[in-house]
């Protein structure tokens, strides 16, 4: 499934991809629930199908499952009053980031062996983390703003994976079982911030840093992600581009070390790190400008495009 | 007034500290309600003074009254029934951190005019920063875990402030005002792993590595934060001992510096950075071993005390 998180009129929900549409997911599920002549259907479909990403992936299968049913009865049953109420064209909502409001959102740096090699850098013996906070988070219709604070903001195309189960020391092996699924993600930096101590994090938390989307396309449709293209262009010209297999540490290794140092829980983000081609690396070096527009895509699951706004003073 | 976050035999909730008492804050406005004959007073209480402290952060100088209010009601009507009900002495609850889920925790490193002289580095430009994420944080009561993935787990005594209202580019003659209150904080770090890359972060955000508490002081009863003795004992033997007069950035200048990066929420924690004395600098180096009492004292705020407990497989 295609999930993602989208505005309504009534709020902030959760859906599945259909055909260019929408359904619903909650409302689906409460659907099918009504029909059965559940006497507390709402009740139930809060429960099992919540309309928040991060407390939907917190059910795991059992929600997922439940999802499933009411997103095919919805769709098997889809006459006019059920289009009405379920079933929108994508384009007619803004879709949102999926996950919002994650523990944690984990970046993997100097991931790619051709963007180590253009840093001038040495293969990590292990994998370097850094965070960026949850108010980075934009989605695949929002601007990226590009504040006076910064003179060099850059892209940075990653895979992203979404934690769909409590993992704790998790072995490789194990490891995609505690995955929900991917997305794209481009970890905006500005460089000058990024380098003007000895830790990362100031240059990588700018709000709306960190565009995400369009949507959280679950494992089962993914049979291995590190064999995925990946490509970022700028106003049409290509930037980067390269494959997950370039990937130093994969997502079976991240989970399996991250998950050692620390519990990952549902809708934590890991963003796997991006490869050769950023604008600091680049001779002349070049950064974003307002206006310019960046668009990601990865195989398999799609593409995420966004324009750069310059702001004044927020 | 001396905020916290204790266990309840009916969930977490917060209150206040009243002479070695807690008084349950959303309880006590909800008893002022009632008294007064509103209708909806359990909403009510809900919605201005919530159970949880972040949300009641978010409430920001009303909440705050209302709290107040609720808590003078209770105090100056303290019979039977009502002790009961809203009064416990502390040792009859399980104190927890006062904060459980910040959208950032947001370190500042080498921020110890003294620290920074034993670390052998030069005074920075300007602050350090990096993250710790909500998997880290205990409570008073709680012990600090010691996982087999580090043997280098070391203490780290720092004031911390939390934010009270939504700051972005505000400045230094104005921070203060987006402060809620302080407390107490012990950053702990596994050396290793911080220094096995380029980043700390892997060795900053060990589960359980955030010990905090036992309160959150509210600002007016700190007229200065920078004039605050801090210390720091293992075992009884002193370790740690400054004043936060050595701050490199202070608490103003730091408010001011984060929100121009990033917008602060009520409820972001901001750690201010250590003095002198950590375990890695001494010679010869010591860190914490399962057992270990480690002791912080900041004047006016009070003591946070933690065992180290050695974890097998977590």
């Amino acid at each position: 499934m295609k999930l993602v998180t989208y505005e309504s009129v009534s709020g902030r929900r959760i859906g599945c991809i259909k055909e260019d549409h929408i359904i619903d997911l909650n409302g689906a599920y409460q659907a099918l629930l009504e029909k059965e002549n559940h006497p507390r259907a709402e009740e139930m479909a809060n429960a099992y199908v919540p309309k928040d990403m991060r407390q939907f992936l917190q059910g795991g299968e059992e929600s997922m499952a439940h999802a499933k049913k009411g997103m095919d009865y919805i769709w098997s049953h889809r006459d006019e009053e059920i289009k009405e109420k379920y079933i929108f064209p994508i384009t007619a909502t803004k879709l949102q980031a999926p996950i919002q409001n994650p523990e944690k959102i984990i970046c993997v740096g100097l991931n790619y062996r051709d963007h180590i090699e253009e840093m001038g850098r040495e293969l990590p013996t292990h994998p370097v983390i850094f965070a960026k906070y949850a108010n980075t988070i934009i989605g695949p219709e929002d601007e990226i703003p590009l504040p006076h604070v910064t003179k060099q903001l850059d892209y940075e195309a990653e895979l992203a994976f979404v934690i769909g189960r409590v993992a704790k020391n998790v072995r490789e092996e194990d490891a995609l079982d505690y995955v929900a699924g991917y997305t794209i993600a481009n970890d905006v930096s500005a460089r000058d911030l990024q380098m003007r101590t000895i830790e990362f994090l100031q240059g990588k938390t700018l709000d709306g840093s960190l565009p995400m989307g369009p949507w959280l396309v679950t494992k089962e449709e993914i049979e291995d992600p590190h064999s995925l293209d990946i490509k970022l262009s700028v106003n049409g010209e290509k930037r980067q581009h390269s494959n997950t297999k370039q990937l130093v540490f994969n997502v079976n290794h991240l989970v399996s070390f991250l998950s050692e140092i620390m519990t990952l829980v549902p809708g934590d983000i890991i963003c796997t790190g991006t490869p050769g081609g950023v604008g600091a690396a680049r001779e002349p070096q070049q950064f974003l400008q307002g206006g310019d527009v960046v668009r990601i895509e990865i195989e398999k699951i799609g593409t995420l495009e966004n324009q750069v706004k310059e702001i004044d003073r927020w």
